[in-house]
């Protein structure tokens, strides 16, 4: 943790952070994964936990690319409609059957798509440009080397085929297939206990009652640590008490690789989650952050394991989560490429508001006549669940930004 | 099914369909789906079965917006930083508890964020803004009506809140808890069933022989299919033999919702799966699309169930399956949008090709300056598995198309 003491930022001022500090500060923390050995069959969207070299160039083998004639292409160089090459056919190669060793030339072979072609082969003519019996093929006109698929053409063989910390997509199972690989190293996925505090809470499937709102936080934050691969385990609702948080905390801790809590984090008289922390002796990473929404969040540290204390509003527990958190969450998931993609969008409606510190707004992406539209979402209120239905931007205003008209660009955050 | 004979398309010719014809006489099949109940916390990504109106408004009580007091803006009109408007603090309001009925003109209550703002407070002061005890605030500055969240501001009550078809986001799990709702009705994911044909492939995990290949198409159909919301079952591989692939699809669909074969679509000589399919009964759709790579495909349908014949080179199977497919593998997931998005993006790199027929481009996005950019994968050969890394976009070269230079437009699909 020495590297983390002598963070400048935390050193200062735990409150100065800005979203970018605070996300490389939980980005910089070590962690320890877990590996699982998975079949290929069960391992899409898990994370690749080794370094995979070919070992044999795919194809391994010359291979025809369509049904036909492999033939030598010297053997047809004179061929015309009027006088067409006859060539004797030797016999035929199906896909997976082996040839009677080189071609002669004033030969042929009849060729099926994907089978090997004949070494002294070194064109294959597809058979609807010839005339064909069981015994000869007529060629009609001269054909250029071609239409096979040389060995190691898709991959060579003792090349780097893919990177630990690869999310694997199906044509990364698919080219691990394609070694002869039946099973593949994974990280395991971390698990993430969620506690969310409040007194006001009330479980989904109770009845409501006045005053009392019922807890969304869990199954939404819980929706984006599995979207990014981890095990969201809804710990239910802590209420506002200082021994009952600690001991949740705890207990979380406990079984889980990390600890996200929503509710207590302002300034509030029941907001306990920092001293909590403090008091069952972990490291407070940062606490409030310039940001809206979300800003009220903090971070701390115990035992190697990262809690993060959202807000209690929805719409800013997830802005929070995706802004500063992200990155973090793809490391612990053993991910190589952590940072959020970025791109500069084209705002399609006007942001009204002169912004004094940084603002985030919740949206998706449009694409009009080339271009990358942030199509804003309607309500931005702290509280807005229907806020975040479709996210898949954030688009960054920065502090100090005037009101922007429609057509402005802004950067956004692939989330 | 008789809309389908009265189909245009397959009256004059099966063969003459365009990729988008096809895809439309596949989604136009009427699918079966059968429904269950889930818990929230299982429903991430899961397709929802029934039109959810909300019974409730969000919030359902007039909340604060901050931690602060509650009061009348007319008390605090006149008020002043040397003048402050002193009033008399009647309670505290934690978040989940209820106040002692309404406020009266020069009082004040202290409230939590979120906390329900009494009967007769039209504003809310931030903590922070005042000076206070026990027994009294002191407000330095006139209040505008505000800082409260009105009841039903996020959703109305009465209001349609989600649709069936619906993939459940984390914000859309969190509207349905905030409804009350622990459980929620969602589409079976469908069942697909993966045969490889092809006398030329070995199971992964195998020894490889000469002439042979490792099979890597199950794995790879079978990401994209899990990708979209199906069950892929790899069924192994079925060898180049007539009476074994129809015993090997019957088998399939008995217990499958979808059936997909790779390879023996084409005009080989061991090519076996139209014969294989007509002589089990099922009805050709189409067979053979004019489009490369990956238009030597063909559709059937038994008792309701379709089977998808995609051909034997891995990124020809892919493009086929996602051009054509796609569609149709929503709509059997239950989702309400199934058409695949498109937009219009920039080419990174030339394309050197004149195309006389429709060609699709396997690449991916990306961002630059605010346009949307195709970036091509390097190898696109129809076997090439390394093309599909990364697939994010097919992008469309029409038919009759010259070569392109980069910076060229052309339509992309986001698969």
């Amino acid at each position: 943790m020495n590297s983390l003491r002598e963070n400048q930022c935390r050193e200062k001022n735990k409150n100065i952070c800005s979203f970018e500090e605070a996300g490389r500060m939980l980005e910089g923390l070590s962690v320890s994964q877990k590996t699982e050995k998975v079949l290929l069959q069960e391992a899409y969207n898990r994370v690749l936990a080794e370094d995979v070299t070919a070992k044999i160039p795919v194809p391994h083998f010359r291979k025809s690319a369509y049904d036909g004639f492999a033939l030598k292409s010297e053997d047809v160089k004179e061929a015309e409609k009027e006088r067409p090459a006859v060539l004797k056919i030797r016999e035929t190669i199906g896909a997976g059957s082996l040839g009677a060793g080189p071609l002669r030339s004033g030969t042929a072979v009849k060729i099926m798509t994907g089978a090997m072609v004949p070494e002294g082969a070194d064109t294959v003519v597809k058979h609807e440009d010839t005339c064909f019996s069981e015994e000869t093929v007529e060629i009609f006109h001269p054909a250029a080397p071609g239409n096979i698929i040389e060995a190691g053409e898709d991959v060579s063989g003792g090349s780097p085929l893919l990177l630990a910390g690869t999310v694997l997509e199906p044509a990364d199972l698919a080219l691990l297939a394609g070694q002869g690989f039946a099973e593949v190293m994974v990280y395991r996925r971390p698990k993430a206990a969620l506690l969310s505090t409040g007194s006001e809470l009330i479980e989904p499937g109770k009845r409501l009652e006045a005053g009392k709102i019922y807890n969304t936080n869990a199954v939404l934050l819980g929706g984006y640590l599995e979207k990014y691969g981890l095990i969201p385990e809804d710990r239910g609702i802590v209420k506002d008490s200082l021994p009952i948080l600690k001991e949740q905390l705890e207990a979380a801790l406990s079984v889980s690789d990390l600890v996200v809590t929503t509710g207590g984090v302002s300034a509030g008289d029941y907001d306990y989650v920092q001293r909590a922390l403090e008091e069952i002796g972990a490291e407070i990473l940062f606490h409030r952050l310039p940001f809206k929404p979300g800003g009220a969040m903090l971070a701390a540290v115990k035992d190697g394991k990262v809690i993060l204390g959202l807000s209690g509003n929805p719409g800013a527990a997830a802005v929070g989560l995706l802004a500063v958190g992200l990155p973090y969450l793809k490391k612990l998931c053993g991910r190589r490429v952590t940072q959020t993609e970025t791109a500069e969008a084209v705002l399609a409606q006007p942001f009204g508001k002169a912004s004094r510190g940084t603002r985030f707004l919740r949206g998706k992406a449009g694409y009009e006549h080339g271009k990358l539209v942030f199509e804003s979402s309607e309500n931005q209120r702290n509280g807005s669940v229907s806020s975040l239905q479709e996210l898949g931007l954030l688009g960054e205003i920065s502090a100090g930004t005037p009101p922007l008209p429609a057509g402005e660009k802004i950067k956004v955050f692939f989330v």
